[in-house]
């Protein structure tokens, strides 16, 4: 055991938690800062040296992880003073878990050099997974780094993530934010979506249930709705697991930097306006699954249907094709964002296909969207005719119960976009990506 | 006196009570049908002859006016065993002034003929313009029929209308209406727009009366942010002059229309889902105008601004730009639906440039999107920069403070879709124009 080096970490919320108690799990010895008191206690009790002085926890550590909320926080612990990059050994290996803009990433690498420091060996590493994963060490990583930083890091990334879901990415520093980025375009409109199809669906006189069991193992199936669903289905919402705020910090990230480099994140700034007006509701700390709130009161599982088995069928499949229809869509908007900022395409298919950001269309539609964009496939099939029907048969419905869709109008509309072609190709040109 | 043609008229609302005293004003005997008591006690005082009878209302009517809420209305009304068309003369002309479907314009046409009554001179009239108008005789008509029927109703057209306000659509049952929809598809977008507006600037720490100033006289004007301003600057909602129900009943027209012809109505329908999250506010009878609501709650002519003048000058800015942006997406979304259902595109930009769907931009805009639509220009000069880019400054400051901006952030993507290219002729193709 005396073998394994020191690790110093910033930031014990519920992932840093995880990660560090994980670590300590592992035999390391591992010093962490919060400037929250419990959380530093409650590592205390698990094994962990806490330490109230950002210098301290960094004095000495050759490897240091930092997994703060957001870059605003990073950045004073990073280079304050007394800070955590003044107090690293020459050499260390510091690990950027945070979920953060490419831009911060880099900026931090520049900042190192511009400071004399450019001996530490950086890692942007931000995970995916959730706080259980993070516990477990079997997270997803998204990792981009200099190949010498990467050598120096590896196996801390290995002890943090499972086997099959460290995801080096080409690029350098910022890959791997964009990475997470790409990744979370899923996240942010799966997370609508599954709200705004539990809310149709109540309007439609169906019980939470019976879509739960409607959706998983159809096309309309996303990770983010099993997921969640546990939470829906209950009223889990107070503070549930996780918060708007969170869903929201990661969906601005996406459309600023969208709007920086000119791509039309369509159905993510649709999603983002939805999340605001949950917070001018005052739901910003309650879990994300609560927004079926905006449609209902009612707790969806509660809801008794009058409906003939015919028409419950007849409207569940509504429900599914919204989903389906949305869940077309997002694949198609990740993976021109990716395209747009460099991200390889075959490894963001592997990673989200398995990841929180994975759904039955991004599994069936992504490969192929991928492939067109690779110049593998001309992507001019009429393939998208029996979606857009679909879809636009559950709009029209929606419109008749005067119910909000606010993803489903928008992915239809861009599927209208494709006039006669309906084609792939033509989905992919409404991002600019053709 | 003696020599005018005695009128009969169903639908003594808001519109219907003003056009049909009107009538009585200028020396017509009208007969006038209502299921509210009330309206035709008011239509009897103002010298009309009330009448509890579809029959009695139309029996030895050579001329009728329908003047219903909507199509649903309008079908018993005129169809029904005891309605007006079994009692209406042979070769009386029948006007429907009604905003409804096209298609149900049409609808009504074939039914004359399948019933036997081709000898009815049917003319598909929508009205814009107000209540004022109505009971002035100086509304917008948008009139579309047979030759026949035209001449044989041309003098009662214009005596509703104003001189250079009535407008004979070419294409026959069907076409006003269509005329109608195109232009509310301005209305529609312009009322949120000015909602949006005044709510992101509330945010932004502006009072109501210097964002009135800075509007009036700027590219962001539009007629609707003029008159509704009257309303939104006193809380002027309850009732208000115009409730949320009736722009959502035309902007249903409009999104369901455009879904059935594969036309993708991007920033109506993101509309159309804002109204229907008002509606379950329980607002739907207060005046559109009490949208701003979503965003403050506080009347937005009593906020103090705690701002330099300096920068109240930059934020008032951002509020034009939103606004601006808006309008030229507007300006394309309802001229690519004209061009997309066939309706002449200079008659539209005569008409909506001097109505209720007016805007600076569309006067700026329209005129240049319609030479590419008419194969006159060929739009690739990249005359979009400066707009998208002060869209795009007002949609990152809104997200800065958590702001909801649907429209804004809804035109931008469509501007961005445009690429490099930020040509007129790319954003008619996001409509599938070109």
């Amino acid at each position: 055991m005396t073998s394994k080096p020191e690790i110093g970490f910033c930031g014990l919320g519920a992932m840093g938690f995880g990660m560090a108690t994980h670590l300590v799990k592992q035999g390391y010895s591992v010093t962490g800062f919060d400037v929250y008191q419990p959380s530093l206690d409650r590592f205390k009790a698990a094994g962990g040296i806490p330490s109230t002085s950002l210098s301290d926890s960094a004095k000495d550590k050759s490897f240091y992880i930092v997994m703060v909320a957001s870059a605003q926080q990073a950045q004073p612990a990073l280079f304050d003073q007394d800070g955590i990059v003044n107090a690293l050994p020459k050499h260390a290996t510091l690990l950027l878990c945070s979920t953060v803009p490419s831009a911060y990433a880099q900026s931090v690498e520049k900042e190192l050099v511009d400071i004399g420091r450019s001996d530490v060996f950086f890692i942007d590493a931000p995970v995916s997974g959730g706080a259980g994963r993070a516990a477990d060490g079997t997270l997803s990583i998204m990792a981009g780094a200099s190949e010498a930083a990467l050598e120096k890091g590896k196996w801390l990334l290995d002890e943090l993530s499972a086997p099959s879901k460290l995801f080096i990415v080409n690029g350098g520093i910022g890959a791997g934010s964009n990475m997470k980025m790409v990744h979370q375009v899923l996240a942010a409109i799966h997370i609508l979506a599954l709200n705004e199809a539990y809310g149709f669906a109540a309007r439609l006189g169906l019980n939470g249930k019976d879509v739960f069991d409607a959706v998983v193992g159809s096309t309309g199936w996303s990770w983010m709705f099993e997921n969640r669903s546990q939470r829906t289905l209950k009223e889990d919402y107070f503070p549930g697991a996780s918060a708007v705020t969170i869903i929201l910090k990661d969906t601005g990230i996406i459309t600023s930097m969208s709007r920086s480099v000119g791509f039309p994140a369509t159905l993510c700034s649709i999603a983002e306006q939805v999340y605001f007006s949950a917070l001018d509701r005052g739901w910003g700390a309650n879990d994300d699954a609560g927004l079926v709130r905006l449609w209902t009161l009612e707790p969806v599982a509660s809801i008794q249907s009058m409906l003939s088995a015919e028409e419950k069928k007849t409207r569940l499949q509504l429900v599914v094709d919204l989903l389906t229809g949305i869940h077309l869509v997002s694949a198609a908007e990740s993976i021109s964002l990716a395209k747009h900022v460099d991200i390889p395409l075959p490894q963001l298919y592997e990673l989200a296909c398995d990841a929180a950001g994975g759904s039955t269309m991004f599994k069936n539609a992504g490969e192929k969207l991928i492939e067109i964009l690779d110049g593998k496939a001309d992507g001019s099939g009429k393939v998208l005719g029996g979606y857009t029907e679909k879809l636009r048969i559950a709009v029209n419905e929606a419109q008749s119960i005067k119910c909000p869709v606010y993803l489903g109008t928008g992915a239809l509309n861009l599927l209208l976009q494709t006039g006669t072609t309906l084609s792939l190709a033509s989905l992919l040109k409404c991002y600019g990506a053709q």
